[in-house]
């Protein structure tokens, strides 16, 4: 269970990025467990993620490798524990982690783990339903691309209306430097791709399938502006061909990543009504695009702004004044979006280890603060998304202009 | 000052409704000072409201006549009060009663007041802004027309769209028995009415000049459509010309007189968006429309989806949701739409003063409760609205079925 497949190719081509990975190529432990986990159980399957929580990667993938139980987390039932397991072990024992990995690299995709500089801090809204990993594809990193991004979702077979209105609104916010992160489907998915590209934004396209699939087929060049000029993602393995079931848990991912989601054109039955859901049950915002009440396809629409709530967005400013607080303040010279009497008290002691100047790499910061890797990645990006911290060449480190977390950063 | 100048044609053509008018063919003091007060002082004067309220119609116009200076209400500034007391006299010292209430008669208008079995009670709200009278003219009775009534609005350069949307949706509310109230402007209006008028309901239309007239000019066979099957209403007595600011406050009478506005096309800048506005302050229910993002003149509705919290309505059956509570329960075998313990003491004092069987005019029953007839008047309209009472031929009486008011009507 050596580590093996570079990552290729890097996580982010910005000069003053620090490239935390290209400073340690071999994956870790931990990220090829994940790797493996991704392939034997169902994405998002809550009993796992309380397992990971639990026990973390290595443990759990151990204890499937060597066939012992590991014990069930609080709150599930032994039955449901002991079938899943059961599956599981069948299905570690025939896999060799060298050849999901090497399948990965041969595709040009990498692995980004919970804890890489890479990984999304804002997927932890997710709880026990956190991808266990992501396999990511792409020039840009997904971090960095959904720091200021909005989910655009809508139907496949959407009016000549939607499709103009998508097009437009995610050019309009790649103008503002929004970018989008949607699906891989015809209709408004990729509508929106193609006006966030047109736009020169790193649009996120989120599958539910395997990223040497492609699904559909007509989307095949789409897919490779994609992973040249923006980023693919997918918690599955290659090899994993889409379902139903895919798509609807794909959904929570979109939700998740961003800090809101509008929804361009809708029936009342389209899957991205599903999406907007995980919005709702996230907290993030919900936004809806209104249409002609004569259109069928805008019918979802309007219930969300009915039943549920949703802003009524008509354009990119319209989107922007909804998500736009903290990832305006995240401009240079801004303050912080939050009051920092709202973080919490692993977040303020996450803070008070963080450098003012020199910067410290999250390793660093997390044994300064007492606290676990994961728990300190999510604390920084939930600080960074605050305006309290940001990346330097060395790590992180305080903002300049953010009074109060140790003084010195306001002095001259 | 004798009172002068039959109803005609009649209030109400519907055989179980009392014509309490027909009993009393003479108009009383207090309704012919009315009608020449909506000759003299602006339509909704809030100064001249406060003196009704203060002194009664009957001293208020004695004075202007008399030249002798009421004195100013609580609240109104003397100067203010003074410079318009000086202006009505002089428009009231011209003037002939007679004339005023045969001028009307001539194009077959009514002339109806607060106290009047037909007047819509729920004006009450306007306060101060209520209007002196109305002049209605039509086959139909204006507060039956409007228990069970939405304001349909929007702009008069409507597109194809709107004109559709606007059509069908008076159209289908008319299926549902709710009538419609608007103005009687080219655009929203018209198509408004027509759908009305089409599912033949009493559609309503107020104008803001003098009935006599007609503006738009091209509206003309549709206003006598509505005489004959619907009910023409201005506050401004005959030979009135219709002026901006006419407009402006003959909004508030369209929000008034409904629970509920429906904004179905409006721009930017579109007065519909005044009498949304009015609906606002007076509680009312606010609707909107949506149309295509890419229309301006839909903008002004999702201003208000957006930004005033407008409900987003795209079909008679949910205007009906909005609206329908008090309505729907208005129909026979319906409980009460209001708990007895949310009336205030005076509508408590005024029910209990309702017999249960034989009904009672509004005098005994004001008589009956110790109130003057004008709070009476406006209580019953609250306690029949709620569903508490009904018209019989008497005059009221306590709904069969409704609980607790003497405990007489739920024994057989």
């Amino acid at each position: 269970m050596t580590p093996t497949g570079p990552r290729s190719p890097g996580p982010c081509p910005a000069a003053d990025e620090p490239a935390d990975g290209a400073v340690d190529p071999a994956l870790s432990d931990d990220a090829v467990s994940r790797a493996c986990l991704t392939v034997v159980a169902g994405a998002g399957d809550p009993v796992m993620g309380a397992l990971l929580d639990l026990h973390g990667a290595s443990a759990v993938w151990g204890g499937l490798r060597g066939g012992g139980v590991l014990p069930a987390p609080a709150g599930v039932r032994a039955r449901a524990h002991g079938e899943r397991w059961e599956r599981w072990c069948r299905r570690a024992s025939g896999l060799d982690p060298d050849q999901v990995l090497s399948a990965a690299a041969d595709i040009g995709s990498r692995l980004v783990v919970p804890g890489d500089p890479e990984w999304p801090g804002q997927l932890d809204g997710l709880a026990e339903r956190r991808p266990y990993a992501l396999w990511v594809r792409g020039a840009h990193d997904l971090r960095n691309a959904c720091l200021r991004s909005v989910a655009m979702v809508g139907s496949r077979a959407a009016s000549a209306y939607g499709l103009h209105v998508a097009g437009d609104l995610a050019w309009a916010l790649a103008a503002r430097s929004w970018t989008c992160v949607s699906g891989g489907a015809y209709g408004i998915d990729s509508a929106a791709h193609r006006g966030a590209l047109a736009g020169r934004a790193p649009t996120v396209a989120v599958l539910a399938c395997g990223l040497d699939l492609c699904y559909p087929r007509g989307n095949e060049s789409l897919f490779a502006d994609i992973a040249a000029r923006g980023t693919l993602v997918s918690e599955h393995p290659p090899g994993t061909a889409p379902t139903r079931h895919g798509f609807l848990v794909r959904n929570r991912i979109i939700a998740a990543l961003t800090p809101g989601t509008v929804v361009v054109e809708a029936g009342l039955r389209s899957g991205a009504l599903n999406t907007a859901r995980h919005a709702l049950d996230l907290c993030r915002v919900l936004m809806a695009v209104p249409g002609p009440v004569t259109s069928a396809l805008s019918a979802g629409c309007h219930r969300l702004l009915r039943e549920w709530r949703a802003a009524c967005v008509t354009d990119a400013t319209d989107v922007a004044e909804q998500v736009g607080h903290i990832g305006d303040d995240l401009r240079p010279g801004g303050g912080t979006a939050l009051a920092r009497d709202a973080l919490d008290d692993l977040a303020r002691k996450v803070l008070d280890s963080v450098p003012a100047r020199t910067g410290a790499g999250t390793a660093t910061i997390a044994s300064a603060a007492g606290l676990g890797l994961d728990l300190t990645l999510g604390r920084l990006g939930l600080l960074a998304a605050g305006g309290f911290i940001e990346r330097c060449a060395s790590g992180w480190r305080v903002r300049p202009g953010t009074a109060d977390s140790d003084g010195s950063s306001v002095l001259p």
